[in-house]
């Protein structure tokens, strides 16, 4: 496989082995991580917060002060906000200042791969902002890069488009991602569905790659069309959790089934799925002129933890209930952060773990 | 003394002895409290909250888990917005539901005091919303009433109209408070000064009353008639924060400068006060079209700790670093929430002091 970005700077796109051939892989998330990485919302993109900019930095504070009680937290921030971020985070929180554009790290960042003998590494593929659709991103498209240099991690450079929040993985081979998002032709053009699992396979250490049909549709997320960490992500060895509508009459409905009749296979190990479903829950909050529904499943799992973005609605407390039915052996952790949906995302769009080095 | 709410329904109303005549006396913030009162921001003060009601939520709960680190919050809620509480405090803050108008407990809850033999009571002010800005404020005029007997607290319906806000006390006699405020024709326009002065040696236990010219200027504070706690506060005995401004072309130069030496004096014990100057400082956040200039004097004095409201800007450094100097014995704590302040007031506004009982 040949790289095509030959005119990138870091000494590591020139190995010619994959992180495949170089025995690493992408843990599952619910593997123990060192920390947590996130970035601080950037107060330009006032595409992306408009009058509530305050807010979303208090929420992003909210989220990363749920997560520190778990796992550290770095948080990356542009120098022109880091006053902010350090006064919101209080101390407790790790901050860093790099210069970035936006602030969903999940997205833009690099994704961690630990190789057998325990080391850390990334693969660091291309950002071009969900299709171009926010401008300017050339700071995102880089930041994987600085952060691999920071962090002093092994960096592949991927030749290919991707978002860490359209993919989800078990660690044992399996990776789940959508068509919706990955044969957009917004992302990668020229590459077959065979080139893109190929890539996948060769970056991330994965062997069996499960296409989903779609992410929640255009009204509930137009961002990132349809990211699978909208609608599913591996919550253990074998197990899916899966958005599910009842209402056939629902826009998601269609997808929706489509995509549990698709999770109907094995993994990688050869193990029948286990499919867990959660429902798809609307409780509207208004911020202005804007009515927001929570995306539960977009959560992240800290050891030990799973942190859940939820709405401070009268819905929370039925999600939070069913997720820890679900999630036994974590402490389920919601943080009403409505403007995080506003702004496009969930608290899975605004982390990345960093898996725990060594065998 | 005669009680002018005759029609009052509760039975302690009745009682001949004032709090004074009773051995009462309302304590220092900085004496050792039970716990804190707060209250919920209500959904339904739009006048309020306008387009950023969910961003007020998020810096509440905020603040109430700050003020948890040091001692146990009680959160009065509309049942109405219960869910929302339970759901951005999370469990560790005990949650009450009562029907109120508005959140500025300081303002319109009671006013809590400690008699001889250390028993916990309360001086129950009359509460006309700031002088009628705000309606409906029915429910807010009775919360005082209802906490008492929810408390079981013996409560004195005090006969003047009076926001906690416009008081500080050093739980030894003296009381400041300011005429720009308690003087407002829109307060108790029956009373004469010497009047006002003798219903609050009555009702707080206190023998001298400090009057300062003004807190802050209309455009600063429009809604209290200048509160004292958006100028000054006892730090500890014979020792008073105060807020000044080196400008002599700030608008609010005169009045500080007048509150100085208003301070020129001597306690209720006959100590000469001393006066810790604060400067103003002025870094605008940016809700929607509103600029925001947050007071850093607006505190509360937790067990142990000094809860700052912060802007979330560079200024909030250096403040909190002042603070910390002035205040060694205590472990200052910002709290990011420019959103109190666009609400009307600050974290002091929004709690309340119940002071410990026992000897």
């Amino acid at each position: 496989m040949h790289d095509k970005r030959l005119d990138s700077p870091s000494p590591a796109d020139t190995a010619v082995e994959t992180p495949r051939e170089a025995g690493y892989r992408m843990p599952a998330e619910y593997e123990p991580h060192d920390r947590c990485l996130m970035a601080w919302p950037t107060s330009t993109r006032s595409d992306v917060w408009r009058e509530h900019y305050a807010h979303a930095e208090a929420s992003y504070a909210a989220v990363a002060r749920a997560i520190n009680g778990f796992e550290p937290v770095l948080m990356i921030t542009r120098p022109q906000d880091a006053a902010a971020a350090r006064s919101y985070c209080g101390g407790e929180i790790e901050i860093v200042e790099m210069p970035i554009d936006d602030s969903w790290l999940r997205d833009s960042g690099p994704i961690f791969l630990l190789g057998g003998d325990g080391n850390l590494a990334a693969a660091d593929f291309e950002f071009n902002s969900w299709g171009g659709k926010y401008l300017p991103y050339d700071l995102d498209a880089t930041i994987g890069e600085r952060l691999c240099r920071y962090l002093g991690v092994k960096r592949w450079a991927a030749p290919m488009v991707l978002e860490g929040g359209s993919i989800t993985v078990d660690g044992e081979g399996t990776l789940i991602t959508t068509e919706s998002c990955l044969l957009h032709p917004s992302r990668n053009p020229l590459l077959s569905k065979a080139d893109l699992e190929q890539i996948l396979k060769e970056y991330l250490g994965v062997t069996k790659v499960i296409w989903l049909k779609a992410g929640l549709g255009e009204d509930e997320d137009p961002d990132t069309d349809g990211h699978v960490d909208g609608v599913a992500f591996f919550a253990g060895p074998g197990r899916v959790l899966l958005h599910m509508v009842r209402n056939r009459n629902h826009a998601d409905y269609d997808n929706l089934a489509e995509n549990r009749r698709r999770l109907e296979t094995t993994d990688a190990c050869g193990r029948e799925l286990e499919v867990v479903e959660f429902d798809l829950r609307s409780h509207p909050v208004s911020l202005g002129a804007t009515s927001i529904t929570e995306n539960y499943i977009n959560s992240y799992m800290a050891n030990g933890a799973l942190i859940v973005p939820t709405g401070g609605t009268d819905g929370d407390a039925v999600a939070l209930e069913r997720l820890q039915e679900i999630f036994t052996d974590r402490q389920v952790v919601g943080v009403p952060s409505p403007i995080i949906a506003f702004g496009g995302g969930g608290i899975h769009c605004i982390t990345q773990q960093i898996p725990r080095a060594g065998r």
